[in-house]
């Protein structure tokens, strides 16, 4: 009992350098999730960041402290998605089966993400809106997403299960349909994201015509 | 030729009627094009009439006159696009074949419109940015193209030429798709949209497994 008590009185009331970045980082998040909620509500242009930290009871320089200006913090929010649908591929092309099987798998996590907060940002953001720098830099973020599905249809060619069509038409059509939803695909009504995602692929890699 | 010499004589240089209805309809047909491509370049918040005017040499009340203020001047040009997809709904309709048939036949109408000026209009409008009024025309029009695709989708699934799948995801996939190239097809650079629309759709009609 006694060293109970010794251990309470030297808890310090006084937070450690990882305590200070464990919070930082905390924050740094809320401030991120209510920004891209924001930005896919109202929509980048109209979006304020006044209305973000209103949200979350904190002053505007807070945000920029933790995440710099508004431009700043939208790449933040598109280079987030971005990753998750970069390691989606990533992860697709380290599995085992056919490439139409690999393919598959990435499209149906590459909906799921699109319906997300932050690959729903990622589509909803027109470059037009972004500085010439802030527009390269997301152009070359989407473009190796292109690349990665291109790759994984090009495996399935090559592997016989995919049928010889025109690469980057097929990826046009498959990225298109499945970048729609993040334009009206609403949780509180529709399907969920998961079904949503399996219905479309489904559509997708198996064509209209009945099955054999 | 006496006759022929009065002929000539009697043609006014006071423009008739018809005429003057005629040229009053090539205007606000010229003023309607020029504003769809300022539209589509710019984006429709960027965009001001000023500069619809200046490429026309003509003044901004001109562009009243003919068409209103900026926001019932898109509504004219999305209404243009479409009833240039509901026309081409109702061709897939009243054609022969089955449903599948037609749905592709129509579907590859539906791309190339996209990609051409009105078309592109629709999709590229954000409809944030119309008044309320504006905003329940512009759905209810788009509404009306959406169960056309639904009905063509249901047809097939009843006469047998389309598998049994989820309509709504089906029609969902499907205009996903084919509305893409409207935000990325670049007629000076790309294929045509013959060309697009021709492999997109064939790419969704069969699938991307092997044809038998």
């Amino acid at each position: 009992m006694v060293a109970k008590q010794i251990d309470d009185l030297e808890i310090s009331p006084f937070p450690t350098i990882e305590d200070r970045l464990r919070e930082k980082s905390l924050k740094r998040e809320a401030v991120l999730r209510a920004a891209v909620r924001t930005f896919n509500a109202r929509g980048f242009q109209a979006a304020s960041l006044d209305e973000v930290a209103a949200s979350l009871k904190i002053s505007k320089p807070t945000i920029y402290r933790y995440l710099g200006n508004k431009e700043q913090v939208l790449l933040e929010c598109v280079t987030r998605g971005l990753e998750m649908l970069q390691h989606a591929a990533a992860q697709a092309q380290a599995e085992a089966g056919t490439g139409l099987m690999r393919l598959s798998r990435f499209l149906r996590r590459y909906a799921e993400i699109n319906m997300d907060d932050f690959g729903r940002c990622v589509i909803r953001t027109d470059d037009a809106a972004l500085s010439a720098e802030g527009r390269r830099h997301f152009r070359a973020l989407k473009a190796k997403i292109d690349h990665a599905m291109r790759g994984l249809i090009a495996d399935g060619i090559a592997d016989g299960s995919i049928a010889p069509l025109n690469v980057k038409m097929t990826a046009f059509a498959l990225a298109g349909a499945l970048n729609w939803p993040a334009r009206w695909h609403d949780p509180s009504r529709d399907m969920s994201a998961e079904e949503i995602a399996g219905a479309m692929v489904d559509v997708l890699v198996q064509g209209l015509a009945p099955r054999g």
